[in-house]
């Protein structure tokens, strides 16, 4: 019973992450393009396993913690989807030589000189991509930029193929603009490698990803994989993106009502920024959902109460409208749950999933952290 | 060597640390009044003993996770800030009954019967607080509100006195301001205490507590403990309030320089919000510091560069002024540390310190987390 946990708690109902898991299987299936989930979010081997319907599998990591994680679990097809510098080329070649097919990623004749002059000295040859900047939002070569082949020389026979992260598809107002991200998305990694084949060097891996674009992409032609992570969970964000619906949200954090302020209608609860993290994704979306949407224990949310503020064991909640609360309805001690802004950022503040079936905890599933 | 260690990662400068804590020590000596250090900052004993300059003493945790850490490491009177529920009693109970001296806090008749029922059933006698609300911030009995003394008879025997956190001292504008907070905070508790006595109630706790307030205040009259845990590091948020000066923050986050955005003047970094918080305390203050103020690596912040953006596992650093970078002063893979806007959320983060002296690492301490 969710009533003899400890609060606050990280929930996860099982239903919605099995539903979440085999839409994106079908829709990836459907375009015969692969999968390759991305663990950053859950951080759990039980999750991944879920989104791949398999013990293993290709994945992608955040960080080397996530790949030797995973590495000691099965897990031998893994890309290392941050900036490589030449301090982590040692662990990366010890997973190598162990037997892991590990790759990384570069955008800069500079990080790739570093790369090749480390991996040398360290007597490794590791598969890399080249980063491709498809939206300005964060790292990559621009597509057409003259680097990309000034990259690939250097890089030689390491290169594999071409990768790209559409996170400016967060930010979209409509279900359009999100198709329109995720085709310049595709053009972007696809041209590139286009370029790249034209001047002899065959780039395999094509690959995009982030839950907005894998969701509504109307076209795939030409990529080989996506990475996507968010939507095995789904979150607030993703819900004011039109990317899912409330209810498919399958993580929510357990509170307990530990205070009343009548004269100032908010219930203070026990999930402050440390259960729900400080994430305000939703603070530049129509809907602004405060540090969360509240929840009955059952897990329906009751529309009209968010966690307006948070310190960092104390949670304020009030009405949208600031209208009056009805305190009878929650007593001292009284269960809540929250959904989150964003899941990645929610789960990173727990080290276990209390996972539920119909309601009723049934199993823990452990998540770890760090680097 | 700072080269050596794994990118990101969170540094404790131990002269700093103990410089502030010798501060603190001596500022409440000087007023005679007694350190009851908030451990939710540190969440370590090695800097919970240092803040004590003992092996043990009176603690303030925000947590039951905390005060069954510090318990088994010896620390025995200890004050669990955060409104308590019937359904924590009974942790709350074995920790009594392995010899803690554990104290709770309520601020409601309701709350105050709802703990005294559960105590009853448990056979355990809680010593209880009750929270007083000096500045509308949070949680809280109103002074006056004739609430504090039908709380006091539902407490009975169990009352010990009254607190109060002056959380409004993090958002005032100027010293005066945290003072004028100081002085009410005082006199909240000050006052309830004597409305308790005059009714018959010995009160012999009166507990105020925030590290501006506490550094600040001009008097501590009548309260016999202050409360205050992110002196220790301080932050961003602590100079912004000018409580603190940057050279006094303790800790940061070291991170590589994993890529050049030359064209938006743009460094990546590989410490995203995982690393540095979801917190942005600094954005309604004078100075916004973005997600932090990046620091050379021997630790002086270079002032003119601060973490505009921040995705999981990359931070994108910038000029204050949008201006160009030198980019040949920032190679891919240089290390720097950035200065966190919030020391409570930033440490969180992370699930060791890595503690320098004099630039070299010395030591490692954990820290724990979760409920």
């Amino acid at each position: 019973m969710l009533e003899d946990i400890d609060t606050p708690a990280l929930l996860l109902d099982r239903e919605k992450l099995e539903r979440n898991c085999l839409r994106m299987r079908e829709r990836l299936r459907s375009h015969n393009v692969a999968l390759r989930p991305h663990v950053k979010t859950a951080k759990s081997v039980e999750v991944t396993q879920t989104a791949l319907d398999a013990a293993t599998g290709a994945i992608t990591v955040s960080t080397l913690r996530e790949a030797e994680h995973f590495f000691g679990r099965g897990f031998r097809d893994i890309l290392y989807a941050v900036g490589m510098v030449p301090a982590k080329v040692a662990r990366v070649a010890e997973l190598t030589r162990r037997g892991a097919n590990i790759s990384t990623i570069v955008d800069s004749v500079e990080g790739a000189r570093a790369l090749m002059q480390a991996c040398d000295k360290a007597g490794v040859r590791i598969p890399t991509l080249v980063e491709i900047d498809s939206d300005g939002h964060r790292a990559g070569i621009a597509p057409g930029d003259k680097a990309l082949l000034e990259v690939a020389e250097v890089l030689g026979d390491s290169l594999r193929g071409v990768m790209t992260h559409a996170g400016d598809s967060y930010n979209c107002a409509t279900t359009d603009a999100i198709r329109a991200v995720a085709a310049r998305e595709r053009e972007a990694v696809v041209s590139s490698a286009a370029a790249l084949r034209a001047r002899g060097h065959p780039s395999p891996v094509v690959s995009v990803g982030s839950t907005p674009t894998a969701t509504f992409a109307e076209s795939f032609a030409g990529v080989t994989e996506v990475r996507t992570g968010v939507y095995m969970f789904h979150d607030l964000v993703m819900a004011g993106l039109g990317v899912c619906e409330l209810d498919d949200i399958a993580i929510s954090v357990l509170a307990s009502v530990i205070g009343h302020q009548r004269e100032k209608n908010w219930l203070i609860t026990d999930a402050g920024w440390m259960a729900l993290s400080r994430d305000r994704g939703t603070a530049s979306q129509k809907v602004d959902q405060g540090y969360g949407l509240v929840c009955g224990v059952e897990g329906r949310p009751l529309e009209d109460l968010i966690v307006v503020e948070s310190n960092q064991e104390h949670g304020i909640v009030a009405r949208r409208d600031g209208g009056a609360i009805d305190f009878d309805r929650y007593p001292i001690g009284k269960l809540l749950r929250v959904l989150p802004n964003h899941a990645c950022a929610t789960a990173a503040q727990h080290s276990r999933y209390r996972v539920i079936d119909a309601g009723r905890v049934t199993q823990t599933w452990d998540r770890f952290a760090g680097w």
